[in-house]
């Protein structure tokens, strides 16, 4: 019996990276291409092509059981379209359609949600049919699991923690609204906190120089901590997970981050709900958008082989 | 062909409301009690027999397709329990079984769940697969549902709007925590405000002085619209619904409270998100709690009748 493996591409405003995942959420190989923003759709198209036939080549005899896509931005799954994208400009491009011709099962999802699948197939999220993943990276994002399935709302996007409103006077967002979550918290706003008050010249900085013990920059995390645990106590009020778990760079900060944030999420959570949720992080992190387009394919996580 | 119909049961702290609800939602007889919460559960199981018993004469030859029971507080809805409820006092007690010996099928949830269902199948709700209700009374409750299904979250507990954190100084909160929306804009609490403002005695009064012009109390209708707007922006970001539907005694201010609360929450809400969804009054008004206790049953609500 042939092993099953898919093929799973990540990508990114600077880089592609693409994988073969097997059927335990195992990478075989993995390669990574920068992005080519300027040439338009269609070199992005060609870097995806050429990651995939050497990831064919490297499959070998195995039993390939599609490709899945991950994609920044807002997609719709349905028609395979990359409906907007702000780091490569598209509008409404069509992107499944260019693949069809490896004759191979076609997948495609948000980035974000792509690590959410992930999760749930074979990280943090395993055996949890109710959690939501936060990223923390330069901006805020966020996937959920209801009923073992990922969430789609009403209109495709659901979720959106990093766009709620936490300081009503706060900075602008990318969104073009003000004081969001992800204006005040995410990875880029917390280095330009840090930078504008004279701590440090980036997050890296900020959580080595609190962890130094220096009083200024402790400050600063801990009032980013209370901001994230607020966010956290929003999504567990109203989606009632069994789990919430953190991803995205700025979790590699680890217990000097997550001890203030898990403490402040819980005191900031509704009695009778805080007690049924617990904070984690991320299983899945490098390989996260490859493994998480991966698993997209029902071919590489369904439970029973058909026909084995 | 006899009619269908379901008796509802809506258990509150100072009124017991029963009747018999037709197949379209229609109340074909409506009885009212004051609950008598000195006795203990046996006297309120018994006051509820009694409105039960005049509603199953009343029936007549309809063919009568079961009995649904709308609970204060936290219920447990597969094994009919009442966990825990602020009004009554009551701690795990087995309610479903008190009214086995009828042998019609029986259901019960949470009396602003079943708001919720009274809505999705006979209110503002019907042929929307995704939607919120909030219901602004004394505190703010809410029900979600997600793709056509009321729902129940990982623990039972979702959609807890009204305590999530608005204000994190801000006037305690019956559950315990500091600033939740229900502590601000809950209509105990603006009530409140109105009185320690010198404005007005109760909410009623304070919406009659803003419709009159005095500034002081358009000023604070105008923040309770903002806090609300804020609430739902919340519920729109995260559960990325189509309609939101507001009712609960506060919601019959109508204009006044809508337009300014409608605005606010479409400029708190993430562009994206903003444009899909309506923000509209409940269908169901003194008569939802019955209605939506109806139409727990799937007797009832079923489009094709079995055998018909």
């Amino acid at each position: 019996m042939a092993e099953r493996c898919a093929i799973g591409l990540d990508v990114g405003g600077t880089k592609i990276s693409a994988g073969l995942v097997d059927s335990q959420g195992g990478v075989l190989q993995t390669l990574r291409v920068p992005t080519p923003v300027d040439g338009g759709p269609a070199t992005i198209f060609q870097a995806m092509r050429a990651l995939i036939d050497r990831l064919l080549t490297a499959a070998g005899g195995r039993e390939l059981v599609g490709i899945g896509l991950g994609m920044p931005g807002l997609i719709d799954r349905a028609r395979g379209l990359s409906v907007q994208s702000p780091n490569t400009g598209w509008r409404n491009v069509p992107v499944l359609a260019q693949f069809a011709d490896y004759g191979l099962p076609l997948e495609m999802e948000n980035d974000t949600r792509c690590h959410t699948v992930g999760e749930l197939h074979f990280g943090a999220g395993r055996g949890i049919s109710d959690f939501v993943l936060l990223t923390l990276g330069t901006g805020i994002g966020s996937g959920v699991v209801l009923n073992g399935q990922l969430f789609q709302g009403g209109s495709g996007r659901p979720g959106e923690i990093g766009h709620v409103t936490v300081e009503p006077d706060g900075p602008l967002c990318g969104c073009g609204k003000r004081g969001c979550l992800e204006a005040v918290a995410g990875g880029r706003a917390v280095g330009r906190r840090a930078r504008e008050m004279g701590i440090a010249a980036d997050t890296r900085e900020l959580f080595a120089r609190a962890a130094a013990g220096e009083s200024p920059a402790a400050a600063l995390v801990d009032r980013v901590a209370w901001e994230l645990g607020l966010g956290i106590s929003y999504m567990a009020n109203l989606f009632n997970p069994r789990r919430v778990i953190i991803g995205g760079g700025m979790a590699e900060a680890g217990d000097q981050l997550f001890e203030p944030m898990r403490r402040y999420a819980l005191e900031l959570t509704m009695p009778g709900i805080r007690e049924t949720y617990e904070i984690v992080p991320a299983a899945l992190h490098e390989e996260a958008g490859v493994v998480g387009a991966a698993a997209l394919l029902p071919g590489l996580t369904a439970h029973q082989r058909k026909g084995a």
